[in-house]
């Protein structure tokens, strides 16, 4: 009775949840804290304490019928306006509240501006490995998704193939940076190479192709890794950016996009997103949470508890012979997996109660992804059993 | 540069942009007390007091990282099963958490369940006059809305025009009870008749038929009314509520869906639904939200400051010489236009500073629709003007 598209995603969707209750059957028996379960990015990183003084306070003085009421299907002005000149202040940009569309969360912001943008069979490029979740995000739209493959040694873009595969259909590209799955954190260089190629194809084919920089993990950087802002370096930038991550709120779905004034048909596009926002059912962004991240602008989350996990849990896994990708941002590390089928050694891992998603659900089979948002002690007591994977793995 | 679907949504939204500045321009000449504006459906009642203090008792009390952090697409487990059990002490049903699936809002909850069922080309049929954002979310999932022509008498289905137009492509049913924008409340009669009439095509066709009941208002509702709860009349019933309106959060997004497990393939219908909530970018409702509303399930607005609203209007108008349907529930009245061309008489009515929406964006020219979520005093203020506008039309 469900609609064809989403017959094999309701399968899909079994298999994750297969996986999940696999992981309650094994806390079942063994105890929660004996399973090391690296496979859901949802921070365990506490909001920091301004977020729930700041809801207090807003509940305590703001007007009931304003703070709870319709807006403008874009947002606040006054929380637009303060994100944009936050924005301005860190990153050197000049935008003004009508650059900032606030969305139901970065996905949210993906959906508002994919359907703003899309024609039928329009094409998205994105780099593989890549979210998943891109997937469904364009094909809701009756995009086509084509991925460029990854560059293993690197994973950063392969530019040759990101280059042959634009062509009059191409509409957009879509850069997660910093990377989930890998940690990867695009440098300047890499961010002015893509735009030399997309500026490059603009002309050569008369269209206008549009780079989305897909943020939500923007603040989570280590080691003093700076995130290039993208639309200083290419005209037609949108931005998606979350507080998911930033300030540990994905369930609140709070986030924003950015138009600049640059952009191609810029007021048409502000008025559209606003459109795609309110038909989509999104409706506008959840008011109270706007006033919240409003006056949360500098707060900050505990990234060195995310670094302190990082370090220790790739430390521990190179040490003993697993090839990993150093991560740079994010809470992900990327481990190559020591047979070729990721699926298979994840199902090797669970036997050890390890939890981890086979690259294949991000287009970079071999590997696997371990979402380390979890505590410092489950990294310290899964480092054993990893000893005993590699040891069965012959490594 | 916006995508082709999206041009004539901008044209369109530029009108109402249009009519807002317009608003806003009287207010800058005339004050805004002196303008009387019917036109938008945003709650003027505050959230109740239950409202605010459940959300600083959440913040005192719950974890912070469960509290804002993501759960099930679905929702939490406790706030839908707090739901069912709610429900089924009101309307004598038997729901369970299972049945329940959170949503961004009557909106978000009505494009969920369009993904979740429609495939391309699929027709979904309504009822005129009706909330115009439906013929969006019906095509957002490339679907064609079907509509009824109103029965300009009572504003209750034509049930022959309604029976002639189920075919093998009818793939669901929208009703809006009570009803935007007539304040219409369909009588269990009524709903039976639907359901006879649904059921005797089902049997026919050998099709399965979705009745969807988006339910904004069900408590608003005045002189006693009473609104059928739809899953007790029909197999293949879905719900779509929203706190909107019945706890004055509309800025939230916080709403549900009740699938039941009488409904054709109930199992599938909930996964797809859930999974239909994450990749339309939704993801979840909001976290807090969710909380609050599990703890507000008895908590009312002020329903009597509507329903004196309503008297005041409704009496003042027809003693004008104004025809209008005495609206039995919503916050909305339904006016004939004096002249033929309903978007001719409210551009009369502005000059008279009274700003209202024409029919025709709601599929019934020749009427008005007056959005009676305003001050008591905008309504008592606004009676000599027009008594001025209905000499201006002879009456």
């Amino acid at each position: 009775m469900i609609a064809d598209s989403m017959v094999g995603l309701v399968k899909n969707s079994s298999v994750i949840r297969e996986m999940f209750e696999e992981g309650n059957r094994l806390a079942k028996i063994y105890g929660a804290e004996n399973v090391y379960d690296f496979s859901l990015g949802n921070p365990n990183v506490p909001a920091p304490e301004e977020v729930n003084k700041a809801i207090k306070e807003i509940v305590d003085t703001e007007d009931s019928v304003l703070l709870h009421g319709y807006m403008s299907n874009s947002g606040y002005e006054d929380v637009r306006n303060a994100i944009a000149r936050s924005l301005n202040k860190r990153f050197d940009t000049h935008f003004n509240e009508s650059n900032i569309v606030m969305t139901v969360g970065a996905a949210g912001g993906l959906n508002t501006i994919f359907k703003t943008i899309l024609n039928p069979s329009d094409e998205v490029i994105t780099f593989a490995p890549f979210f998943g979740e891109y997937r469904n995000y364009v094909s809701n739209y009756n995009g086509k998704l084509v991925v460029v493959s990854p560059d293993v040694t690197s994973f950063r873009p392969k530019f040759d193939e990101f280059e042959a595969k634009i062509n009059k259909k191409t509409r957009a590209v879509i850069i997660n940076n910093p990377n989930n799955p890998t940690g990867v954190v695009y440098s300047e260089d890499t961010i002015k190479k893509i735009a030399d190629i997309m500026e490059k194809k603009q002309k050569e084919l008369g269209t206008e192709i549009f780079l989305i920089s897909d943020e939500p993990y923007r603040e989570l950087v280590y080691d003093g890794v700076s995130v290039p802002y993208l639309t200083k370096y290419y005209d037609n930038t949108i931005v998606g950016y979350s507080y998911s991550k930033s300030l540990s709120l994905p369930g609140e779905r709070i986030g924003y996009l950015v138009i600049p004034d640059e952009i191609s048909d810029a007021e048409d596009m502000k008025v559209a997103a606003s459109v795609a926002t309110r038909i989509l059912g999104f409706v506008n962004a959840p008011s109270l949470q706007q006033k919240v991240v409003a006056k949360c602008l500098d707060a900050k989350v505990n990234v060195e508890a995310y670094d302190k996990n990082r370090k220790a849990l790739y430390e521990g896994l190179t040490k003993l012979g697993f090839e990993c990708v150093k991560p740079e941002g994010a809470f992900y590390l990327w481990m190559k997996s020591p047979v070729e089928n990721d699926t298979e050694f994840c199902n090797a891992a669970k036997k050890h109660n390890i939890l981890m998603v086979p690259g294949s659900s991000f287009g970079g089979p071999g590997y696997v992804r371990l979402a380390y948002c979890v505590s410092y002690e489950t990294i310290v007591n899964s480092l054993p059993h990893f000893a005993e994977l590699a040891k069965e793995m012959g490594l």
